[in-house]
Formats: C-alpha cells, sequence, structure tokens
C-alpha cells in the first residue's frame, strides 16, 4: 500500500511503473478546434493518443459496454475483434463520438486516414471520450495525424495515460514484471465528475506471448471479476472499453500465472479509478461472503455501494448501519432472496455492527469507527491519491460459500457541484 | 394546480382537506423521553397518534414494504391481516423499533395495552417511524395511553398529519368527495433527510362503504400505480406501510368510481410525498410510452430518475439529454432489452431533444429547457411547497403499447449535508 506526500511523489512512482513493455510505440498530439455545435470564444482543447504495435498482433481482445446506445467507436471496436490483425489504438478525448451525424463514417475516415499515413494494413481501433452527442472534429484531426505518426516513440507509458484524461484528478497507471517481460495498462475516468465523460477506457499492453484464443478466453470473465465490480455512479456508459494487445515477444511458461498477474493490475488500476474523482473522499470495500452464488455476493455488494443513504453516510464518517441494513434488505426483499436476517453479521472495519438478529452498535463502538472512517478519508484536488486506504465493510449472509468483493465511493458536495454546474 | 405564496396559506388548504370521513377519531399525545441506547443531555421528544374507528371495521387493508428486514410492527401488520376486524392503527414518529431486542414485544405490549384502556376486543395496527435499530420507551409510551384515549376527537386530521412527521418539510394531507362519503389521506416521508426516519406510511381513511375483499383485491394494485412509483432514494424502508380503513357508513353505487377517486387522492399524495423532502428542488415527472409492458415502462422511468447523473443535471437545470440516454441505455442494456436507437424519441417540457437517433438540441433549445427547469424549481425549507409545477420528460420507445409514469426528485447539496451530517 502506498502513501503519497506530493504529486512530484506520485508521478514519480507512476513513471517507475510506466516503461512500455517491448513491441510498442506511443504518440500524444495536443491540439485545439472550434465545435460546430457551440458558438465558443476561445477554442477547445483536445489530445489525439497512438498506441502501435511495432508489428500488427492477432493477440488482441477487447471487452465493450453493455449500454443499450453504443458510441460508434464501440460499434467498431465489436466488428473489430473479427480483424486477423490489428495496428493498435487511436485514442481521443473531449468528445465521445455518440449519436451524432455521421460518427461511424468519420471515426473510419480518421483510422482509415491513419493506417494509410502508417502504411498499415491492419486497422486501428478508434476510441472515444468526452461529450456525447457532439461530432468530432474531423478535419483538424486528420491534419493532426501526420504530426502524429511523427511523434510515436518508446518513451514511459505516462504521457498517454495523461493525455486520454478527461476530468479525471490523476493520470492512473500500473504494471506488473512477468518472466522477463511485463504487463502495463493506463485507464482513465470513471464517473464523479463531467459524467459525459466518465467514461471508462483502459488499454493494456504486453509483450508476453499469449495466444488470441487464450487472451479471449481470460479477458471477458478477468474483467468482470475487476473493473465490472466498482461503481460510482452505478451506469455503465456508452463508450466503456477495455483492450488488452500482446506483442508476442516474450515467452509465457504458465498461463494461469499470466492470468493471476493480468488480475492483479486490473484490480489495482479499478482501485486507482473509483479513487480518481474530485468528488470522492472515501473508497469503499464491501466484501460479501456466504452467499449462495458470485452473482448474488455482487450483486448486493453493488445494491449496498449504490445506495446514496450509504454513500452520503461514508462521506459524513457516519457508521450508520441502519442505512446499510436498509439498503441490503431493499435489495434482498426486492429481488425475492430471503433471508434469516439472525444469520447476518455485519462488520465495518473489523468491528462487529450487526450480529444475531440485532444491531450491536454503542455510543464507544460508534465514535471508533466514525475515527476510522476519518482515518481512510482523503480528498485528491491536488491531482494525486495521498493514500490508499479503504472503508472496509464486510458482510457474512450465512447462506452458503460464495463470495465477492466489489469498490465503491462515497456522495460528497463536490459530486454534486461538479455534476450540476459543469454546463450550466 | 395549487400555488402557495406563504406556509398559512398552505395549511388553510390542508384544513379544508383535512374533515374527518364519518365513523373516525384521531388524537395526539406529545411527550418527552430519555433513550437507552445514548447518553443524552436533552430527553427526545415523540409524537403518539391515534387514529381509533368509532366502530371496529373488517374493511381494511394494508399493504406493506418488502424490504427483506421489516421492522417489528411491519411483521405484526402483516398477521393483523387476517384479523376479523380491527380497531385502528398508532402510530409513534421518533423510533422505527427494527431490528433491537424485544421490539416485537415492546409493540405488542403497548397496542394491547391500547386496546385494554380502550375496551376493543380487536387490535390495533402498531406503526413506528424513526432511527433503526433503538428500542421504543416503552414504559413511557404506556403511561402516556391514557391521556392520548382522552384526547380522541373529530378534528380534522392535518394535526395528526403533523404528528406523524419525522424530518419532512411539511404535513401532507389528500382527500376527495365521494357520494356522500370522503376519503381522507395523510402520509409522511419520504427520503432525502436523515433516511433512517424515510419510512413511508400512509394511512388512509373514507366512509364509503367498501366490502373488506373488494379493497383488497384492489388496494395493492393501486398502491403498485401511485406509491411505487416514486422514487427518491430508491430504497425501500423497513417499515413502508399502507393501510386503509372504511367505516361503511356511506353507501357506494360503482366500485370502479371509487376506484378511482382512490387512485386521485394516492397519486396527488405521492407527489407530495417527492416533494416533501428539503433537499428537493425539482418534481421530476418521466412518462414512458410506447413499451411491451407496462413493468418495462416503469423499470425504464425508475432507472432513469434513479441515476445520479441524471438527478443531478436536474438540480443544475442542464437539459443534459446525453447522461438520460447514457442512464436509459445502462438499463435496456444490462436488462437485455434489444432496442432500436433510431426509433426512440426524448422530449423534455414539450421540446424533442432526442429523434431519429441523434440529438436534436442546439444552444438556443438548451437555453430554452435551462429556463423551463429553473422555473420548475422550487425551495421549501419555510415549510410548504411554493407551486406544484414538475420537469416533466417523456420517452416514446417505439416498441410497443405500453406506457408508465413515475415520479422522482432532484440531488442537491441538500441531500448531502443533510443526509452526511445529521448523526456525527
Amino acid at each position: 500500500m502506498d502513501v503519497f506526500e506530493t504529486k512530484d511523489k506520485y508521478l514519480k512512482v507512476l513513471k517507475e511503473r510506466s516503461t512500455l513493455p517491448e513491441g510498442f510505440k506511443t504518440a500524444v498530439q495536443a491540439f485545439e478546434f472550434f465545435p460546430v455545435e457551440r458558438e465558443v470564444i476561445e477554442p477547445m482543447k483536445m489530445n489525439m493518443t497512438l498506441i502501435e504495435l511495432e508489428k500488427p498482433t492477432e493477440a488482441f481482445a477487447g471487452v465493450f459496454t453493455r449500454n443499450a446506445f453504443p458510441g460508434y467507436p464501440v460499434e467498431i471496436g465489436r466488428h473489430l475483434l473479427n480483424e486477423e490483425k490489428v495496428s493498435g489504438v487511436l485514442i481521443n478525448n473531449r468528445i465521445s463520438n455518440v449519436r451524432c451525424q455521421n460518427g461511424r463514417e468519420t471515426a473510419l475516415n480518421i483510422t482509415e486516414k491513419l493506417a494509410e499515413i502508417r502504411q498499415r494494413k491492419h486497422p486501428y481501433f478508434p476510441s472515444s471520450t468526452g461529450i456525447i452527442g457532439w461530432k468530432l472534429p474531423e478535419q483538424v484531426m486528420l491534419k493532426h495525424l501526420n504530426p502524429l505518426s511523427d511523434k510515436l516513440n518508446d518513451d514511459p507509458i505516462l504521457s498517454a495515460a495523461e493525455a486520454i484524461m478527461t476530468t479525471d484528478a490523476f493520470p492512473k497507471v500500473r504494471s506488473i514484471e512477468f518472466e522477463g517481460g511485463r504487463i502495463c495498462a493506463i485507464a482513465k475516468g470513471a464517473g464523479m465528475i463531467e459524467p459525459d465523460m466518465a467514461t471508462m477506457l483502459v488499454f493494456i499492453l504486453t509483450d508476453i506471448d499469449i495466444k488470441r484464443d487464450e487472451l479471449r478466453a481470460l479477458f471477458s470473465p478477468l474483467i468482470n471479476r475487476t473493473f465490472n465490480r466498482i461503481s460510482i455512479d452505478s451506469d455503465q456508459s456508452t463508450s466503456d472499453t477495455a483492450l488488452i494487445f500482446s506483442s508476442g515477444l516474450k515467452p509465457c511458461s504458465s498461463l494461469s500465472a499470466f492470468e493471476d498477474a493480468l488480475q492483479t493490475v486490473c484490480l489495482s488500476l479499478s482501485e486507482d479509478i473509483v479513487r480518481n474523482g474530485e468528488g470522492t473522499s472515501h473508497l469503499i470495500r464491501v466484501t460479501v461472503s456466504e452467499a449462495d452464488t458470485v452473482d448474488e455476493a455482487t450483486a448486493l455488494g453493488k445494491a449496498l455501494i449504490n445506495s446514496p443513504l450509504t454513500k452520503t453516510a461514508i462521506f459524513g464518517n457516519d457508521p450508520n448501519v441502519g442505512r446499510f441494513l436498509q439498503a441490503m434488505g431493499d435489495y434482498l426483499g426486492g429481488n425475492g432472496v430471503s433471508i434469516d436476517p439472525e444469520k447476518i453479521e455485519i462488520s465495518i472495519g473489523g468491528h462487529i455492527v450487526y450480529h444475531g438478529g440485532v444491531f450491536t452498535l454503542d455510543g464507544e463502538k460508534e465514535k471508533k469507527l466514525s475515527n476510522y472512517m476519518k482515518d481512510c478519508s482523503f480528498v485528491n484536488s491536488e491531482g494525486f491519491p495521498p493514500h490508499e486506504q479503504s472503508v472496509d465493510m464486510n458482510i457474512k449472509l450465512g447462506r452458503g460459500s460464495c463470495g465477492s468483493q466489489v469498490l465503491g465511493s462515497d456522495l460528497t458536495y463536490d459530486y454534486v457541484r461538479e455534476n450540476a454546474d459543469y454546463r450550466t
């Protein structure tokens, strides 16, 4: 568990994490544009970020949002999963390319032009995040593809992690060494402020040689166990995307060891995402055990961390177990799960607060728990996460032998301010 | 649609609505007590409110929370539905009698003592709202049953509507004349501030003669169409209760006309409940049409009004249709509803903002809609609702011929402040 006293220290650690796996290059091009949708006096700023494989790879996989109104890059991306090989991914921030005129054509025009410039016959994934409903500034983006291409380098991926940010509080990079190679992942999002831009984008690069079929078999369940167990706004955005590419340059002796390493990277990156919003002041970790199924445990945990009553209580450092039980009871009752209230046990930060059918809180324990929550709180307005503490809640259901862990955030003034005020 | 310039004017209208149907009496007893759970310097205040039928009735019905951890009064109430006749209901605020030692015995001791004092062989429903997990002050409550009994009167029900409040911003009464008799209903709750106390309690009295079986057949679906289509915190509390009693003194010529009248009362009372929280600054009314089933329409509407992104946008008077589409898409995609984005139409306050698969907002329309939302906003910290305007959103799904309307509230600073700060 890391503690960061300053932004510089955080960025230093991030840079250490940022070494590119072999076989990749990245580039960032920043520019200004005037949107067609609104009259603006100042131009808006956009970054295009290119992640490219030195040689096109057939070892790639993707998981996309299940939102019924996906962005055009998601629609195109789903198609590209059928390609024999791909060359990389081109990401832009600022505008998300969802539900606007000719959005599909625009995305294809830009990535096809990029392939032409890069003299690649295998395509690039498009990936966009930002305002929903506006058009990409196609002509401006086309013009900046050549300078972008010229900038490709093998510097640390930190600059790419910074360039894909929209309103993220800080860049997010996680990596792990594995059998002489490495896995390196960056992410942006999700939620909290300017949720139009709350798309979660995750790009994972590795030089470990994993075959396409193996990668695809493990990737989707692994995303389910990691990024799909975090919840901030409870919504899946129209553009959520996770892509993984292998350059295949380093042999892999154990697929399951690789899967473990990848899961470690994804879990810590998903924690960073929850911690990342300016509105967040607590990371909440709910562990549900003794459930009948993993799905039941996950759904109950999510119901608890999505309840506004839970979220505001934890913001207020209030161990208000009455609310927690109410939120759980609402989910269980509403979904027809019959449960014996006598068998449930709830503990917070190691202290049992509900047991044998009744609350076991007293004034002293309440004070202790409130202090525990205060110790776990943070503000990160200075662009780095000060520590990695979480408010830990454990729920034993007394039903079965399955469990799950979910991560969420509290509900704060800043959340409301940023979400209510950002456009008008 | 009423507009209230002052609290006095609101209370005057409420008093006019408050005439008791024939065959009922009410009483309120206020007192102080020291809770056993916490050392407090000042005593706490509690009201006991009695609603009594002059003659026990067999024409009564009840609908209770589906929360998996119901309060003891809910457990007892479910049982009492099997009684041949009941005498009325005894309500207390301040402590909700959920998951504490001997809570069931306490509730029974108090209502049985009341029956003894009132010389009734038919029981009273217990009903409690307030802090979860604390014990009722049984001895103090028993002591105050005699003075409560002595106060029974046929004054307007407004004083009962005030006495059952916990942190409600204002009392809530609705009534309707019907064939020489009347239906009169009061409610407390729900949500917004001090959600431990956010239980929704609804008590409906009528002198219209409806048989027990008929009443029970219509009551539960009617509650589903009214009170169960509002959503503030998205949680059902551990104690939500709706009870209806008929004194049977006035003949009824048409059951379906009675049902219509009752629905009118319940709909307007459910709007009052949404409008009632101090944190609320907009009432949101979502009408979903062209759905395959009513349940689909209701669920989609609720997903939309429960999304924090929708709620904060409307608080900020921001017609942020990108968020609204995202929240809908998250629900539809997550629940496997396949939908054609081209067929959906979204309008706000009569203005079409999404049509033919793309957003149809421009700067001018956005300004208009923002002003519309400003006009619909209100603050009610002075204890009355200034008007009854709502932000109206219409969603046409282009799938079928079913529809539903749901009501929700926005998400404001006050919501967070009150929910985060009220205990610690």
